[in-house]
């Protein structure tokens, strides 16, 4: 944890290190069996919740700034983040502004600026990661979507812009693979996509549209020891599942 | 216009009106009666051809910053941008830095600066639209997708992306409200898709699915005049065609 003149060099260096005005906010969705959350910080100087967010380097591509500020501030490593939008209201980060504006003049404080923020979003097996908080942060933690803290600055429309992408793309873009195990059986699928959409669904219409995609292998076995008819186990086809990711469900024109 | 001197000065104001580092280019796509066509324009100081351009003002909210640059640069005005990717390599504006380095000092040279450009697209009829260039080019103009110049800067990947976004659009959002006559046959409607993914479809198919969206309505009236079976007339159903812009096509979950 910081001391408060730390944090005054930290502002005061960040404009010479980073690019003025752009920032980037992460919105880490995790899954695991039927269950899903959303990463967040709570900071050390204020009761108050964030997504993981942070700046570009000066000669940093803005893909590689997004992996970096997500290691550095939640110890999550190797994901596959994408951009979502751009929020650029001028008054989006003014609570910052305000909070900061007594610690130093305005043209050494770095958070005085407007900054533009990229979203970039993920889903994850919540299950495979652990959170880390760094330095500027006294929690890092998966939050349940039922049970979320009050958001800081416009985290709250980030965070529901990038729920809404993600509802988007189920119709477009095939998803599961990291988050099923290899073997899985369609109810089990089902429940994936009822967890993210938040709605229930019919299983023969589930099932009949997944099969339509033609991303699935019915393997031969079947999942054993239950009291009720054994279902059948499903694994991915890894190939179509790429070429779906590439050009689009089938579903397509 | 402008003078190599007007230019200098226009470079020299630039950084204390506009945010540093951040860009705005605009693909607008034109569509009329099975053409396709992008938005261009001319340098007046090269031979170059750019994507309509340009900055945003320190207080100015993106989205407004999008309408206004289309304007400034091209005449275009109260058209329907969204935004649909960011560009962030760091010598994405290379060719700039270098075309510019020598007329103005780089603390005083706006342009000598990194600039991540956020993308927005638009398609529109451009049989309504009359492109006007502004005093930094020499043509503003209508280019066909099968005979484009060479793009300048990273604008041919812009340009690639938006098309890529437009036609995944395609199957989740309707289209064609904008593009179409009030009232159209079903082949008219499909020569649209065909343009936007430039590939032939299924008559059979494309009738039946777009039906399935319930977005059209068919009239009573059938096209006149024809020497072949007169083929019926539909319209825009406009309740159902923007609630399916909202929460996509019925295709969806």
């Amino acid at each position: 944890m910081l001391t408060k003149q730390e944090l005054e060099e930290f502002w005061a260096e960040a404009g010479k290190i980073y690019l003025n005005h752009i920032s980037i906010d992460c919105v880490v969705f995790g899954f695991h069996e039927g269950q899903m959350k959303v990463l967040m910080l709570k900071s050390n100087n204020e009761e108050a919740w964030y997504l993981p967010g942070g700046f570009v380097l000066k000669q940093e591509p803005i893909e590689n700034a997004a992996d970096r500020i997500l290691k550095e501030r939640t110890g999550i490593d190797e994901i596959f983040l994408q951009q979502f939008y751009v929020f650029g209201d001028p008054d989006r980060s003014k609570i910052h502004n305000e909070m900061y504006k007594d610690m130093l003049p305005e043209d050494q404080n770095f958070f005085a600026k407007r900054f533009i923020s990229i979203g970039y979003y993920a889903l994850v097996d919540f299950f495979n990661v652990t959170p880390t908080p760094d330095n500027f942060s006294e929690i890092c933690t998966w939050r349940d979507l039922n049970d979320l803290p009050r958001f800081q600055l416009d985290h709250e429309l980030i965070f529901k812009t990038a729920l809404d992408t993600l509802r988007l793309q189920l119709n477009y873009q095939p998803i599961g693979y990291n988050l099923m195990p290899k073997e899985f059986t369609m109810p089990e699928l089902q429940k994936l996509y009822e967890t993210i959409l938040d709605k229930k669904l019919d299983r023969r219409n589930f099932q009949r549209r997944m099969l339509g995609f033609g991303i699935l292998n019915k393997l031969e076995t079947t999942r054993k020891g239950g009291a009720h008819k054994a279902p059948y186990l499903y694994s991915f086809d890894l190939e179509n599942y790429q070429a779906a990711l590439k050009e689009g469900l089938k579903s397509g024109w």
